[in-house]
């Protein structure tokens, strides 16, 4: 197959670089010879899950260069300095120089992790993002942000270091169990309704597809949620306007992961809820039908994606909100869905309204568990 | 005083940035104030001993904001990831957001740091820096690239990341003991070296008054040095080109510094041998005159600063430069002067030539210390 017949898609930003669709693993090599021809050292950095699956896969186009393999522990905690640091000490033992190239193989914590120590090693070195998750391919390993996490915050040490390219492996998907998946769904659903109403509706009929894993509805999914996300980052790659509008849902998601201590609830479980309280707020604030509102609801219930939370409290909720990083000067600062495809930034909203909207996202359904 | 009366130089660069000399470390305030209308938290960043000596006059005009400081021990060792570390928690406990100032009071060692923390904290926060020794106004505080070190290496993880302004009080340098002073000779002298002839006549001049630490001779002499290494990061921040002519004497007194493992050889000392020897390595390639060579070499001693050193083994001293950063598919890459003033980058030294150099710096005379 020739890199032609893949859809590429290019993210323009400070530095331009490809988003390359459907690219199979073992091909990659072929592109770096084609690229980059001063790469003989590569450091691949994954988790030993992902090594298992997919390292002798990309080995397989790699044979012409000097490679070294960085497996780590799957899990949140890998994002740390104390990783950065060792992967550091293990890559100038393999004679990592500046012409080292390091390929992310793996999902958004692989990508964030090798992304940043890329970024900073030798002052930064060249980045190939492989994403194998569906969250990563359709939105972590494109628009270049990559962190770390610290005792003191999440992601609150990174920079933004774009690749030299994203390679897209759609049939690294069919090994992800459905919980990851879920984390993926919550932010395609999440791009469609902030700037693509097409997708959405694409996901309202091809709900039975998705779930069964149908190969080419999955191509399309991913194709067109990651576009979303091309776009946005292309007209704003630091954030400073529309890319913030990707974070829909996550002012609420993260008050409830906060609040719940990162137990119980996975990221796309809190950002479905979360997407479905600014739904709400939204409703409250006339930017989006009623209509709308169940539309979105329904999408999330279909997927396994959960709309209602037991046994919180709305006001601990509202409070936890107060330390979010977008907030200006004590004003939250929130993402609203503008009826099905726009979304707007507010600074509006009111505590009363923020906690109605929360109100109608908990479950007064007090069940007592034993 | 108004700012109009400081001089002003611009690195011209990806985004350009002021560099004040002379400006009164109690003005900062009111140039914040004019510039940047939305900070209103300051995190100053500083040696236990810099803060003793200068932060109450920089606080004059620091009145109307939130000011934290962060204070730590003087010594290469603070710029370590643990010192980010720790540095990232007191951030998020003062209340640091992505519109915290970040000000670096201090040499080196803490621009390097603070320069670090500034551009991976919330991915990225502004940063000024305040030079206050000799090497940071004439070099470190200069050009963007901040860095801390790592066990397994010197600067090994790090950005280019430019300050918003960096503002130099020469009065800062009067407090600085002569052995700092000789740090940023050396470098001042190699700044003249690669790129201004004019200067370095000045040097020669001037001997007795910079001795002296004769107030204006001294501002001459910062502003000039300061000048050439702003042109040269004008030309070339990310260090594709002529930069790397600023590692001039850096690759032997490296070399140096890391065979005497950082003790009894101070990094000015490390690169007035290194000065010489490239000097002796470009006479023998015919670039520069021994008469030229005998003007550095009179500069140097001139100003304390070391032209042999005793008890080194040459052949060691060549392997040590094997692991050099800039080095190319095992192919030395040394900067050479050609006559004073100019320099330039040469693949083409061979390991008898370099030996050569060493040997014409190393003094054979084995006094039996006792
Ligand atoms: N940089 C960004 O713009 C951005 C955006 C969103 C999220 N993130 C970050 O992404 C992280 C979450 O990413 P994630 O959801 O991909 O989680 P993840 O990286 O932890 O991966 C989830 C699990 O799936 C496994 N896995 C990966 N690929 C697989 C495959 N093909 N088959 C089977 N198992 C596989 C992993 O080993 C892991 O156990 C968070 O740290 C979040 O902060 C970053
Ligand atoms: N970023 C760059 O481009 C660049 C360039 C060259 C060197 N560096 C780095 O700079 C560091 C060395 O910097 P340095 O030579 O300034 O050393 P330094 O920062 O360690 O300062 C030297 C000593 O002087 C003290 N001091 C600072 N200002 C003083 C003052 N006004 N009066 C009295 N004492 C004062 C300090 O507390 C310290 O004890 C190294 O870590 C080196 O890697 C960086």
């Amino acid at each position: 197959m020739s890199l032609a017949e893949w859809q590429k898609i290019e993210v323009r930003a400070d530095r331009s670089y490809p988003v390359f669709l459907g690219a199979p693993l073992q091909e990659l090599g072929e592109y770096l010879h084609s690229q980059m021809d001063d790469v003989e050292h590569i450091l691949i950095i994954t988790h030993h899950s992902v090594a298992d699956l997919y390292f002798d896969r990309l080995m397989e186009g790699l044979q012409d260069y000097r490679v070294n393999l960085f497996k780590i522990p799957a899990g949140e905690e890998g994002k740390s300095l104390e990783r950065l640091s060792q992967l550091t000490t293990s890559a100038l033992r393999y004679g990592a120089d500046r012409k080292t190239l390091v390929i992310a193989l793996g999902g958004g914590v692989i990508g964030d992790l090798a992304g940043f120590f890329a970024s900073v090693f030798m002052r930064g070195i060249r980045l190939i993002q492989v994403p194998t998750t569906l969250l990563a391919q359709v939105d972590s390993s494109i628009g270049g942000k990559v962190a770390v996490n610290h005792p003191a915050g999440k992601n609150i040490l990174g920079s933004f270091y774009p690749p030299q390219a994203v390679w897209t492996d759609f049939t690294t998907l069919e090994s992800l169990p459905w919980g990851e998946v879920e984390n993926g769904l919550a932010e395609s659903i999440k791009h469609a309704i902030i700037a693509d109403s097409d997708l959405f509706e694409f996901f309202e009929k091809q709900e039975q597809s998705i779930k069964q894993r149908d190969p080419s509805v999955w191509r399309e999914m991913v194709a067109r949620s990651s576009a979303v996300k091309v776009r946005i980052v292309s007209q704003d790659e630091r954030e400073q306007g529309v890319r913030a509008l990707l974070n829909l849902g996550h002012s609420f998601g993260h008050a409830l992961e906060t609040e719940m201590n990162y137990r119980g609830v996975t990221h796309g479980q809190g950002v479905s809820i979360g997407l479905l309280a600014a739904a709400y707020l939204a409703n409250a604030k006339g930017f989006i039908t009623l209509d709308e509102v169940d539309r979105v609801k329904h999408l999330l219930i279909t997927f396994g994606l959960p709309t209602v939370i037991k046994g919180q409290d709305s006001q601990a909720l509202l409070q936890g909100m107060k330390t979010d990083k977008k907030n200006q000067g004590g004003r939250k600062i929130l993402i609203l869905p503008k009826g099905i495809g726009q979304a707007v930034v507010s600074k509006e909203c009111t505590d009363p309204e923020i906690l109605a909207a929360w109100d109608q996202v908990i479950s007064s359904d007090d069940e007592v568990e034993s």
